[in-house]
């Protein structure tokens, strides 16, 4: 049976992000994932499983998580971003669409995976906080040197026990993982983007790192502390975490 | 009793419209006219009666809507934006305050009001729609040719009675406007915006003003019918009114 790979963008703010689960009372939450599948139901007339590349939070963006699912159908690649989205909510659609090997497996497989943090800072008044655009962006009161949260970006670089940017509990054995871009940039006089990629990302590792990274913004930590703080290996030694609205996963890589 | 004027933006996606209103079962409908009123409400300690420039209808957004009310209460005027809107819902901001003359009336006293229509076109498959900021912008699935938008656009430059270009029954005496600036510009490869300014605009006048150009850009109406459409004094004669969210109040005049 064919298995087909799918890049998927969404606006995270009214989904309990990727993946499939229940609320209290039982009834399923609305997840990007549970989504997907009610729409590939619908084009190859049968139940299937989509898979993910990232377990993305309620609130995070995608511009390209990538997906996959096995069906029966032969379904048409060219037609099927459209006959997909035009079956899903006006928050998601699909992108583009191959054919993957019968056991590709999208979180496995990933060699790497970029990911975007955007933060409006300097609002120290309520009037001065983003209004339009405001779901898909972090604001701070306060005023970031973009220089020196570059500067302490760059000290993430390479390969690293990350347990002080994970949150407890991560769930994986190691939490050795490789950074191999990380920048902070300014985007005009009052906004800022964190861009990150590697190997792979612990859970809340990008919101802990953006979170830690402000806190250099905004002068409560050195830049230099951030090798301190890695060494730790402690959570409590980094800044807190920073909001899922600011997060976008970018893209993903395969071999 | 000092009446203040108050420059307002908003987001207006999860709003009925500026103007307070109730639904069919009698509740006050969610409206920006009624979020401001309780938010001076709270900062005034006293029942305030907010008026706007322009009623802009559900969806519409507004970047320099202006709005004044009179209040016992001696307001300091550099504290108040932030006052204001940190008890305003995340959506709503105001941006400006100032003293206004006694008898001050933002719709009556208007000189000029500016608008912006934003587009995204060539959406012809459903995986081409926007995904995020999809609520600041109409989209179409034919390519719009924004140089000839542009020329019918010129068209609608100076003294003219819009009725082709009004909602029937619009309400006003006269349908006579002078439009000061009308002009399409091309915003990337798939975007245009409509910048729009005049003394004043009948009810739905910019939304059927950017249907009609949009039927221009496609090339189902030659830009120089507009002229025709202009003097026949008759709804039909134009194109569609086009959708709400596309429609943003950008700034208001006085004298």
């Amino acid at each position: 049976m064919p298995r087909y790979r799918l890049t998927v963008a969404y606006d995270g703010t009214e989904f309990h992000g990727w993946q499939r689960q229940r609320g209290p009372d039982g009834a399923p939450l609305r997840t990007v994932q549970l989504a997907l599948q009610a729409a590939v139901r619908r084009v190859a007339h049968e139940e299937v499983e989509v898979a993910g590349a990232s377990r993305t939070d309620a609130g995070v963006h995608a511009r390209g998580q990538v997906a996959a699912f096995t069906s029966s159908a032969e379904l048409p690649l060219g037609r099927l971003p459209a006959a997909l989205t035009s079956r899903l909510p006006h928050d998601v659609k699909v992108t583009a669409a191959a054919l993957a090997s019968d056991s590709f497996s999208p979180s496995a497989e990933a060699l790497a995976k970029g990911y975007s943090y955007r933060i409006v800072h300097g609002c120290r008044l309520a009037s001065q906080r983003p209004l339009f655009g405001r779901q898909y962006t972090a604001w701070t009161p306060y005023r970031l040197d973009a220089v020196a949260m570059n500067l302490a970006a760059r000290a993430l670089l390479g390969r690293h026990d990350f347990t002080s940017f994970a949150r407890l509990h991560h769930g994986r054995e190691s939490a050795v993982r490789t950074v191999h871009e990380c920048m902070v940039r300014a985007a005009g006089r009052r906004r800022c983007v964190l861009e990150i990629a590697g190997d792979g990302f612990l859970y809340n590792m990008v919101r802990i790192i953006a979170g830690t990274l402000i806190e250099v913004g905004r002068g409560k930590i050195e830049p230099r502390r951030v090798e301190e703080i890695l060494a730790a290996r402690d959570r409590n030694a980094a800044g807190p975490t920073a909001p899922a609205q600011g997060l976008c996963l970018e893209w993903v890589r395969y071999g």
